[in-house]
């Protein structure tokens, strides 16, 4: 086991309410791999819990086997790098779920900073970002599947992160990827 | 379509020569979100190639499959920005291939920058890295899939550039979240 830092910063992969192809909304399929990238970047950059948040409970068993056979069963014994990547992850059914475990277990409400792959009214940039974030006393991410965040799920955060720039105005980044880009760019101690 | 920038930086993902659990040279398989999640990432940051390097003829007819669906066949049509992305995916039987493709094309012979989640001797760090990549014509980054680059692929580097330190001593990121953090770290205009 590498050594343990928790960065206070939680991250949540909404699977519904997200927004479909049309924009309307829509509750998407588990992605194995979204599981097992977003943990790695978790992991690496000191990210407490890893929550997935689906209210299907068909998926929830799929998450289940997955978390369980890298946590406990062949795959933790196989792979113990994975085993450590697996023990940020966490099963929820929904935002209200993670909040309600936030607080229960840190005795706090987080702050709850939301992303996108689209400008958004009242975005604050990473370095605004960082400061927030080192003010408070626990932060949420939240990243969405499919075409990104419901407005129910916007509504409720306290901040907006901006969203990330390339150098191209294409903005069709994979989820896994922008975790592992707004990981580094909020919590990385040296990116020289 | 849009915005059409060449950072004049390609990629290469490299299957063979790469390490194994035990530090023995292998050859990994191809594995399918490797190809869309790092054309997405190149896309976004202006990569101009993005070579996916496998010497198996079975496994080049997988990554050609991948390559017309998304390309030219069914799903170019149903996803024109997938379609795109895919548009920088070239196939290369080996870094030499991808080397001299570049002088065909190019005209000139690439600065060769490794990347490894290991520390290298003489590796240069990431502002130095930009200035080398600003001063060279041509920058070919290349990246291992399993444990890593082969020792002969590394002897061909330039410049290797150092390992990403996220704020943990966990040092097992996917090679797609990699990809993605090293090309915000050496291209984005702005990651603040």
């Amino acid at each position: 086991m590498t050594n343990q830092i928790d960065v206070k910063i939680d991250i949540a992969l909404i699977h519904h309410p997200v927004l479909g192809k049309q924009g309307e909304i829509i509750g998407s399929a588990i992605t194995n791999l979204d599981l097992h990238d977003i943990a790695r970047t978790g992991r690496t950059y000191g990210i407490g819990n890893y929550y997935i948040v689906t209210p299907y409970a068909e998926q929830q068993e799929l998450v289940k086997e997955i978390m369980e056979h890298w946590q406990t069963g062949h795959g933790s014994r196989s792979n113990p790098a994975r085993k450590e990547a697996f023990s940020i992850v966490k099963l929820a059914s929904s935002l209200d779920d993670v909040v309600a475990e936030t607080k229960k277990v840190y005795d706090v409400q987080p702050l709850i900073m939301t992303t996108s792959a689209h400008e958004q009214t009242g975005e604050i940039n990473y370095q605004a970002a960082r400061e927030k974030i080192a003010e408070a006393e626990r932060t949420l991410l939240l990243f969405g599947t499919a075409h990104g965040l419901a407005p129910e799920i916007r509504k409720r955060a306290d901040y907006a992160l901006s969203a990330i720039a390339g150098i191209t105005s294409y903005n069709h980044l994979s989820v896994r990827s922008a975790v592992a880009i707004i990981c580094d760019r909020l919590i990385a101690r040296n990116s020289a």
